[in-house]
């Protein structure tokens, strides 16, 4: 979590923290006692940070409703960690050197250890989510893996030029909605005595969410500079990846050429063309009506918690959207 | 199965193959509704046969423990399916063209695509898993993979000059006996009203058939032929993997110079050397005492079924066990 959350009760965020703190201690012993370059690897992809979004959504929403904190520990462990093997495989995929500033895992690896490493860690995240001993919740979980790998395997087959705003949002959804909507549903299904408006509500907060923080990942690819984003800037231009900035700009300019080459060649355009489609895309009115866009899945969000009762959760729940579209990086 | 089983009750074998099409139509329902490159990959996989061994194993346990026939057969689809993912990653990073005669996955795909279809088919595998509902099933079944991706690491991480017995066990346990073993507690584990001693009976059957098995396979890379192998003689040399032949060879002939450049130097051998050493590994007595240790595993696995009722399950497991050692692909 970010700033956004240091406003309220100081003690309560120390817990949460704290909290975070015995997810990350509960994904390191998962390699305890197997090959010690696993460990390795997984120590450098755990302190190479990431905002722990997934694993602070289930906790805040599972405290609301009353889980056991065992179980929800368990439960956001397996999360946190499913996330990151996906990260490993995609890094490998796209042939990222770079991840939040740190060196990928295939940048240093030979593309054989990055698969199985991606393997090991989706194997102990499915341990993770079996120990929930919730089948509600190990369902949610492998189906959402479904989900995210079939998106990306649609994503690879894709052509550039029939993307659409359908499209991009079918895209997002697996990209990142689905695994912080099971984030948010599964904490309400380990909980005791939650009826389905309830299951429902939060599910629909974390997809609303998840929509949001895709679409501002995707603006900040275009706003945001290389220190602070730990990638170059215009990453998804270079990688032929269309963006809802890309979309919402190509709506009233497509008579810019490198606009044109990027969508009806098959190859990449070239770092000239980037540039210049980055600044074009940033002076033009798209990143506001993107932003829009955010705000209008964060507002959908909020809404999904008025029924619930106030609670410090709650709040933390509300900031955390909000920080959503607010966030630099 | 083979046809070592067609010499007992025929229509008790029909419905068990019955059974069978029933695992193979669940696997390929898994991947309706998503992209359609999945599922002709899928259908690939599927139609390039296999023995089917491990769901016979978890139909013929359950059959015999009286577990219900719809959870069953889900079980039984989860391990095949779990099974043949690993295949589709073990190929890639093997850079394997062939399995079983038919072009792998990666012969024709890219890597990127490759990787992703096996996390995909990973994901199913592990729905199929919670659709048993069984807690402790899908508990060893995430454990299993868990193993086999360990093994697979310590393989690509360790030193050719170090492996011993105690090391090749080890890596068949993982690569193989695992998923038996697993593919037979698990029978018993969703079966009704069994005792802690007949799972531990079952876990040990799938065991020792398992090390067996994978003994046998090492075996034939020698023995059998490019044709009915469906890869060429000797390619676990040529990918400088160190068998149980391989091993008893060298207790006696260190002073072999293909031996000791397979073992000493950090290369590949040349064709030259890989025919040479199988032919001369064919000649020790090396592949008689190879299947000595398989046919002790296989009497160890037989032992394991002896507490339990005669029956015509019983009887085919018996009979499958000793296929394990007579079989010839």
């Amino acid at each position: 979590m970010g700033s956004c959350c240091l406003s309220t009760n100081v003690s309560f965020h120390t817990a949460i923290q704290e909290e975070i703190h015995a997810v990350e201690e509960r994904i390191r012993s998962q390699v305890d006692g197997y090959h010690p370059d696993i460990g390795a690897a997984l120590d450098l992809l755990l302190s190479s940070g990431g905002k722990r979004l997934r694993p602070t959504v289930t906790l805040l929403i599972g405290h609301m409703l009353d889980a056991p904190q065992e179980r929800l520990i368990t439960l956001a462990s397996a999360i946190e960690l499913l996330h990151t093997a996906t990260l490993v495989h995609d890094d490998l995929i796209d042939g990222s050197l770079l991840r939040r500033g740190n060196p990928t895992l295939n940048s240093q690896w030979s593309p054989g250890a990055t698969v199985l490493t991606g393997d090991f860690l989706f194997s102990c995240a499915a341990k993770l989510a079996a120990d929930t001993e919730s089948v509600p919740a190990i369902k949610l979980f492998a189906q959402t893996l479904t989900t995210i790998v079939n998106g990306e395997i649609t994503q690879l087959f894709s052509s550039r030029s029939r993307i659409n705003r359908e499209g991009y949002f079918k895209r997002i959804y697996a990209k990142t909605a689905s695994l912080l909507e099971t984030s948010a549903k599964s904490a309400a299904l380990i909980s005791p005595e939650v009826d389905d408006e309830t299951v429902e509500d939060m599910r629909k907060y974390g997809y609303e969410i998840g929509m949001a923080f895709q679409i501002v990942d995707d603006i900040l690819d275009f706003t945001s500079d290389e220190k602070v984003l730990g990638k170059p800037v215009g990453s998804d231009l270079r990688q032929g990846i269309i963006t809802l900035p890309t979309l919402i700009y190509s709506e009233t300019s497509m008579n810019d050429l490198d606009l044109h080459a990027l969508l009806e060649s098959n190859c990449l355009i070239n770092e000239e063309q980037v540039s210049r489609l980055v600044i074009a895309i940033r002076e033009s009115g798209a990143i506001d009506l993107a932003f829009e866009q955010a705000d209008q899945f964060v507002q959908r969000g909020l809404a999904s918690l008025r029924k619930l009762p106030e609670s410090l959760e709650r709040q933390s729940l509300e900031e955390l959207a909000e920080f959503i579209v607010q966030r630099k990086m």
